[in-house]
């Protein structure tokens, strides 16, 4: 045995799956002093979830990497429904699509877990050295309360074991028909198939830090150590997974479909590299109560059981790219967070993945407790910033859960097996996409009433609450013409912002005003430097970004305040801080129609604060400056209060 | 001395810039046995060109990395002339932009050369083992043109020398503020910082080549060797060039833009990573005749320059990632080839940096000769499609120079210093950029008849032009309802392609035409079957591509022939072979008028032959199967005329 080393760290993550790798972005990008363990000895290479819905891709654009979905993924346009007609005969019953998102930057695409994990991989190393120890086990948690109001103190002691090679083959038991080889993963994932080790197997140490996210999955280990109650319900249906290159003359089988049978609903998704997914009812296994005995299912009885469903069409497949079972449960844990312990994603909710959704909420988890963590570790914000986690996420994990409640059942194999009745059943599914639709595609979140998010405002943007994201809209660079979404306007870089919706600057008064916000920024009151070290840049801390509502070709980038495009010694100045809301010919979603998108008046404007993860917080107008220093005054410490910390 | 080894290459590469990688990226994308060397110790990383058109960047699009472009350069989007007004203060006289691409797919973009060699090369890597030996300089080279009528022969003798650390220490003399680090280089070029070495410094290697393709650049050894003149005048303007973040209040320099002074014509780009380009005229060297003193010139001079000309606005810098100068000259070679050898990019054609084309040029250059060898070295191809290469690009290089000598001229200083005119000197660029706008962006290339270009078929396709490149459209997937560009559809694989604009296959004697059509792709006698090996794939060396006119939703991919969607054992059916011309609501790009575009008939179509550039090959109707033949003949062996060779 290594003797046990002992060491200390900022925050400690377990589980590097896309909750954990989305809160580690944040650690990277702040440069917060973090670890990040897995027990497993490489990434996710195949497999796994594979929906992303449009508010995880505007995520993907402010974290710098949406490009390589797009590039990679497959876009879903449609959704077929399909069952057997009067006859008997299998028919496509419906073909919808929403509106919905049709002026929104990101539609859903299909791509696999593994990729979006190699994106993020690449997003941390870009900004850091931080790199996930894999192969790296938690053995054993403790927490002392007594220590968790002192910022200075590490609360949390975790035993970290380095797993040898034989426990790290008992961990990979999920199928495929070929083995991974560099031949057959992505090129740039190749490296990754042999991570190295950062320790000997077998070696243990002792880590103290002073936070813990644990996304350590749905059997979370974490979570049991926490002694906190997962909730909720397994029911006796077994579905099968397959990931498959298809041979099959079913027509929709590049569209999302759901084919309705005597057996159940079988739901197809296309997927990269000629992919496709099918979700598989498994009725023949149904009938044990209790969990199931996995190995009596096999590859060739999902493949005959999609050929039964999918008559007259045929089916088959040679190439297999990953397949497994599981059994629907739908849970939730008690409690999200134990002091300065936060559990994220699967490790809190659990719920089928026919729902598309699972691994774009468990990585916006992440990404919403990773912001806080890294500003309150770093002593930039206030530790209570830390107690909206909890009820931010809960509301969401409940809907997902409800969802796939209602969802699930549809494909279950009707009472009786009597042929479903085509139309009640694309009603009953078309019902509840139809309802689901805006949370699920990350247009509405209800976060609730917090320190980081006044309720306030409305009148001034009819369109935008505090609370929800901030709604993409295409706008035009005043300094170079260029078309930009504003979810890449408003990089993930873990500022605050203020969106200064500055109005029709031509018309003098309006003018006057935006001048005297651009003087209280520069003042030594404004909220940019009250929380900002003196050494440090004017916006450190807080961004400032302009939109104005004038012609582009009609003002310029020095009629506005310098708080508004900041200098820099090295650098000059910022060209990317100045937008106009202007229709823009050669790029038709740059439709100049931003302001009547959020309900803002376009000679006056508003003053919008956004959070780092770009969620409204705050809505004021341009003179309200004390709304907008209360709004910072209850997230940001003054360099006088950190001092104290 | 290490002792000279001999070995055989089918095809030798000289240079490892631009046009030499597009050259290597066919040998790659082929399979084709081959090497690359380059003297310099590594790829280029800052600096040298970085003018990107419309037309290289559809042609990144089908290699599979626009999408990085995209993501890293900067899109300019207009041009400002700025000139002194009538009391001598610095105006704006002009801000325009041309609408001639509105309907395309890319616009242009500044982004350094050193990033387009890394897509290149990722590009390589990800399709074959070909890897640039770096290091490696020719000595010489020895020509038996009594071998080059005998296809395995090896008529070419290179003598290949791996050189010393001083001898390359001596190559990189180009200047910037900085050192080249890991902390100031693209993290993804950081490997390339210190590329690993193929061979001891000082080896020698004897190398026999069927064909050797030289991009060893404007001072080309190989031209040299092969006593090719190159024809042209060097004048005795000095300029310089200047890769910097500029700290200044000049409001267009994030667009691009001219500033005419007494002292010359100043040219601004900007560019990725804040940096702006300057061209800069330096009149103060421009005195002396003959060749200059380069050492004469310092950064200082050149920034002391730009403050002058951008007066009464301030202008300094920090950053300097690069600078240099050069002497205006414009040259072109007497020949390109000899023989089985070719010559491509500035090592045939020298011209000023200012026009923002060499680099696309060179590139079209490379990749034009690329996939002939390619196709010709596998035996594939008559070896007199080779003969093609000279003059389809010597036209082009002479657009390209006589586009230089009418631009470059206008940036110098007046005779006599007096103050330009701001407005005739306006109508003068403008002019010249109107005049060279469809040559410059790619639109139009003049390529003449010969065995690729058969100059026909017009009344069919009235837009579209044999010896023209296709013009771009987006399209709308018959199988999953996605749009895309027919340039992503038409991938740089190799392979020709027939495109069959289907017309409106709901009318049954349209869709008859099709279906017999389809019969004779799938006969024995189909220029698909006569030109492939029994053993290999239909489709393996003419790729078949259906557009119809139809609404997608009102026919099905197996309403059509199995020639036009080829199946495959492992893979099943491919699903992106048809596609439909159908407006997309939610993407305004995808408009439903390609036939309108192209000029084609809605209900009857026509039938496309592409090479594997996407430059139309011939035109005729479904029924031309003849002409599609002799088309195909004159280019393509038959396995018996194959097992000839």
């Amino acid at each position: 045995m290594a003797p046990v080393t002992e060491s200390h760290t900022d925050v400690l993550i377990i589980g590097a799956g896309p909750s954990g790798l989305a809160a580690a972005y944040w650690m990277a990008r702040c440069g917060v002093n973090a670890r990040i363990i897995d027990k497993r000895a490489t990434k996710v290479f195949r497999g796994h979830a594979d929906g992303l819905r449009a508010g995880t891709l505007e995520l993907f654009d402010s974290m710098g990497f949406q490009h390589r979905v797009l590039h990679e993924g497959v876009e879903i346009t449609e959704f077929c429904f399909w069952a057997p007609d009067e006859n008997g005969n299998l028919k496509r019953t419906k073909q919808v699509r929403s509106e919905s998102l049709d002026s929104a930057p990101y539609r859903m695409h299909g791509l696999s877990q593994g990729r979006i994990e190699r994106y993020i991989l690449d997003a941390i190393k870009d900004s850091s050295n931080l790199v996930v120890e894999r192969g790296v086990a938690a053995e054993s948690l403790e927490y002392d309360a007594s220590l968790e109001n002192n910022h200075e103190e590490y609360p949390i002691t975790a035993k970290l074991r380095t797993l040898t090679e034989e426990e790290l083959g008992a961990a990979s038991t999920y199928g495929g028909s070929q083995s991974l080889s560099r031949d057959n993963v992505a090129p740039d994932d190749v490296e990754d198939l042999t991570p190295g080790r950062k320790h000997e197997p077998g070696t243990v140490e002792v880590v103290k830090a002073k936070y813990l996210i644990s996304c350590d999955g749905g059997r979370s280990w974490t979570r049991k150590q926490l002694d906190i109650p997962f909730t909720g319900s397994t029911t006796e249906h077994i579905w099968g997974v397959l990931d498959v290159v298809p041979i099959t003359n079913f027509p929709d089988v590049r569209r999302a479909a759901t084919v309705s049978s005597e057996f159940g609903t079988l739901l197809v998704i296309p997927r990269e590299r000629q992919l496709v997914r099918f979700y598989v009812p498994l009725t023949e296994v149904d009938a044990s109560s209790g969990r199931f005995d996995r190995s009596s299912i096999t590859l060739d009885m999902m493949r005959e059981k999609v050929q039964q469903m999918l008559k007259p069409f045929q089916f088959d497949f040679k190439v297999c790219d990953w397949w497994t079972t599981y059994q629907i449960g739908q849970r939730i844990a008690q409690n999200f967070t134990k002091g300065r312990i936060y559990l994220a994603g699967d490790a809190v909710h659990n719920h089928s993945p026919k729902v598309g959704l699972g691994m774009n909420i468990s990585l916006q988890d992440g990404f919403n407790i990773g912001w806080k963590v890294a500003l309150v570790a770093k002593g930039v914000a206030h530790a209570s910033i830390l107690d909206t986690y909890e009820p931010e996420r809960r509301r969401l994990a409940e809907m997902l859960v409800d969802f796939d409640r209602r969802w699930s059942p549809l494909f279950l194999k009707q009472q009786g097996g009597s042929p479903p009745d085509a139309h009640a059943k694309f009603e009953a599914m078309k019902e509840i996409l139809d309802s689901v639709e805006p949370f699920a595609e990350g247009l509405l979140s209800h976060y609730g009433d917090s320190p980081l998010v006044h309720k306030n405002g409305q009148k001034l943007a009819k369109n935008l609450s505090p609370g929800e994201k901030l709604i993409s809209a295409k706008v035009r660079s005043q300094a170079d013409g260029i078309t930009r979404w504003t979810t890449w306007v408003f990089q993930s870089d873990g500022r605050f912002r203020i969106l200064l919706l500055a109005g029709d600057v031509r018309a003098e008064e309006q003018k006057h005003r935006v001048l005297t916000f651009g003087e209280y920024l520069a003042s030594p009151d404004s909220v940019l430097r009250r929380f900002s070290r003196k050494a440090v840049k004017l916006h450190a801390t807080i961004d400032v970004v302009t939109i104005h509502s004038a012609p582009v070709e009609d003002v310029q980038l020095f009629d506005f305040p310098e708080a508004l495009r900041p200098f820099d010694d090295d650098n000059g100045w910022e060209y990317d801080k100045i937008w106009g809301d202007e229709k823009c010919h050669w790029d038709l979603q740059c439709d100049g129609r931003v302001y009547e998108k959020w309900g803002v008046d376009r000679l006056k404007g508003a003053v919008v604060a956004l959070r780092p993860d770009q969620y409204i917080g705050w809505i004021g107008d341009l003179e309200d400056v004390e709304g907008l220093s209360k709004y910072f005054e209850g997230i940001f410490r003054t360099p006088k209060q950190r001092a104290l910390l």
